[in-house]
């Protein structure tokens, strides 16, 4: 409704007026645009992160430290209202991998266990491999046709800019343990949803199989192909052990740049504090962090916005929890909440951006596409399809979200592998993503946008 | 001496003749050239060396494999002669390995051991780093400098076409740790001799330091410059274990097309068999190998050539040993070797040959340069400067010697790396690669030429 008010109201003005009004908010949107392109803090922030914390998973010490990082991060750069949202999550904990096709070419495998994989017996588990090359072919198995087998899916993940592949290809990571097991594997081994050729597995969780279930590197997942298709029985042994906590201590860290006018009008950004456990976390998600926080922070920092600026620092996401628990205890919140956005593709160039539909008719949003322009963005009209896993719950619970779509060409290179480094992230990229975000929210945090009232 | 005797020969000829021979060898060596780039042989030997043997370190099982696999291979492509020439040489075994920061921000750090290091005292090694963004930097310091301190030494190694970097940059493994110890250090690590941007370390050997030495990944290697910019001391501990066999057993594998005119002059080309553990030696050097046994073939199939053509799989490149050996044993024959070569830099492309000074003299290698060329080979008007490791004792001891060199542009993301497998090599530049020598061998085995008695 309010989109509908200030669209009245920008027609009482005179003609001159309304132009003077569009004119200065492009004006300081162009500057709070060009400030972001030069500023430190997203660099800052996410070397920081990843040096002095590296690796960061639920459930381990890291995550406490994090958690630390988080709060003192928050305070140096002038945030307000720094606390810390306690809840509690099931964690699942690597132990010691490894692997290897003992006959009849005995060598070692590039594996990292997917999270939630139950653990071999000790002293591993070894077993003949019925090797398919595309899921869908084991899905084709009748159940039982595994017995006793270690099924083998080597499909390849295709390289996309909108990371589509990983939705499609992710099944046989997330879904195939379990069909596996279905019929009756007692262990799996999936291809890297990854479009990197290094010997460094990609991890990520999957659906708990009651199998132990791992990532070849893609290289060896090559190997397997080249060996299976001698036509000779291939045995591998795994030896694999994990923990789990049932209920992990977890946190989400928020931080507000409170409105001056309206400081109960909240606009919800952040990125995953959390990460995987072999790399630091750079692009998964410490790009996130600091892009978010570096964005709020500029678009905040020339004079108090009118509405509230809060960055999240969700403290679960790679095993899931965190934007769930967000949503819960902000429940009476939600109403409120003008828009939400999460960052969680990495550091490369945001292409594309979608906002709710017929946000592009109001003021504010015809001059963020106008700002964003020079910086490669396209506006997409269609609405967005998807915001990011820490603001589902919250999305469904009603509040309107933004999707700001990362280049995501060379993400699944890196993603949840070893390879998951600062040295990946450009810092141009990174700079060009906070400058998306910050003029979009200093445009929204200064105006009277009402992306509820603007359906089609 | 042959070379003036054949140039006084076709002098005899009458010039229509001599158009007649130079034309006839150029169109066989342009069909020799045609066959090797759509033959499938090469791609055939170093799928199979790198599927059923992978790594292959000396003075492990998988050596002996290798060994098996060579005569076999060498059996089934129609060479004669197969045999095995034993040695024995010392053999460092990589154990268990890790790293990590220990404070003040603790994580793990991707290290692999170099050839000769110590191992630590068993249950690891902890002590504050002292870092060096430059080798020469260490060695400014005096003795005693270092007392009790991890040395750690973050030069990069720049990308190159010719190779170069290696020799310049690579000094900072082979030396560094005995540069370190000497001036009281009792662990070294050292950024990866490496132009790649992955979390995979780069092992290689290193003169036995007495104190353990250890390679970090580049990425890790920047983490420690960012970690020690911060002003604190960091402290680092090393768990590393090896074993040393002082007389492992090794073997040179060797097969012949026996010439149809003059047998005893030889021509010995070849790669090495073993390889570094962490990959399955593809580009180091399942690919000379291949290139070299593919190309022999060739050559001498479609009749037997006038004079040997010799291919050896050299078995004890990396810990070295085995060019030595050959040459012990090959002692008497050294006059009776036409030429040596090895191809030893992965599978890219020959951008460039050196033949010994004068040659391009002789009819043979005029045409060689012309059928060459069309692949995209500069013939150098300098001779050779390096041949390879393995036939260096044999050049010492007066044997002729060729350089094809390869573009190394990516030879060093992958060399001494788990990264070193099958999926990086380019199926039509290790044609070209056969190719090239191929020509070279067919022009070579059916001319007279005489490289030593072309010296300028």
């Amino acid at each position: 409704m309010r989109f509908l008010v200030a669209a009245a109201c920008a027609a009482a003005l005179p003609a001159h007026a309304q132009d003077l009004t569009a004119q200065s908010l492009a004006t300081e949107a162009a500057a709070v645009r060009d400030k972001a392109l030069s500023d430190p803090t997203a660099w800052r922030v996410v070397e920081s992160l990843t040096s002095e914390v590296g690796a960061r998973p639920v459930g381990t010490p890291a995550m406490a430290r994090a958690r630390d990082w988080g709060v003192a991060t928050l305070a140096a750069l002038g945030f307000e209202n720094v606390h810390v949202e306690s809840f509690t999550t099931r964690a699942w904990i690597r132990g010691e991998e490894s692997a290897e096709v003992v006959g009849p070419w005995p060598q070692r495998l590039q594996i990292l266990g997917l999270g939630n994989s139950a653990p071999t017996p000790k002293g591993g588990l070894t077993a003949e491999i019925v090797l398919f090359r595309t899921y869908q072919a084991m899905l084709d198995q009748p159940p039982g046709a595994l017995k006793g087998k270690i099924a083998v899916v080597t499909q390849a993940t295709p390289r996309t800019q909108d990371a589509s592949s990983y939705g499609l290809i992710g099944v046989q990571r997330t879904q195939g343990p379990l069909e596996a097991a279905k019929r009756g594997a007692v262990g799996y081994l999936v291809r890297s949803i990854s479009t990197a050729d290094t010997r460094l597995p990609h991890t990520g969780s999957t659906a708990a199989p009651g199998i132990p279930a791992a990532a070849l590197a893609t290289p060896d997942a090559e190997q397997l192909e080249r060996l299976a298709a001698r036509g000779k029985p291939v045995t591998v042994r795994l030896d694999m052990s994990s923990s789990v906590i049932a209920a992990a201590p977890a946190w989400n860290v928020v931080g507000e740049i409170r409105g001056r006018e309206r400081p109960e009008e909240v606009i919800v950004v952040g990125g995953h504090l959390d990460s995987w456990d072999p790399g630091t976390g750079a692009i998964d998600d410490g790009a996130g962090i600091a892009i978010t926080t570096a964005a709020a922070r500029i678009a905040g920092q020339a004079q108090r916005p009118r509405r509230t600026l809060r960055v999240v620092m969700w403290g679960s996401e790679e095993q899931g929890g965190s934007g769930d628990e967000y949503a819960k205890a902000h429940a009476d919140e939600i109403a409120r909440i003008v828009v939400a956005g999460e960052s969680d593709l990495g550091a490369g160039r945001i292409w594309r951006a979608a906002l709710p539909a017929g946000s592009l008719d109001h003021p504010a949003m015809s001059v963020f596409a106008a700002t964003v322009s020079p910086l490669g963005v396209l506006m997409l009209r269609e609405p967005p399809k998807y915001g990011g896993s820490d603001i589902a719950a919250t999305i469904k619970a009603g509040a309107p979200f933004v999707q700001f779509s990362q280049d995501a060409d060379r993400y699944f290179d890196l993603h949840h592998s070893a390879d998951d480094t600062l040295d990946k992230i450009k810092p141009d990229e990174l700079a060009q993503n906070v400058a998306v975000w910050a003029s979009f929210l200093y445009l929204t945090a200064n105006s009277d946008i009402d992306f509820r009232a603007a359906k089609p």
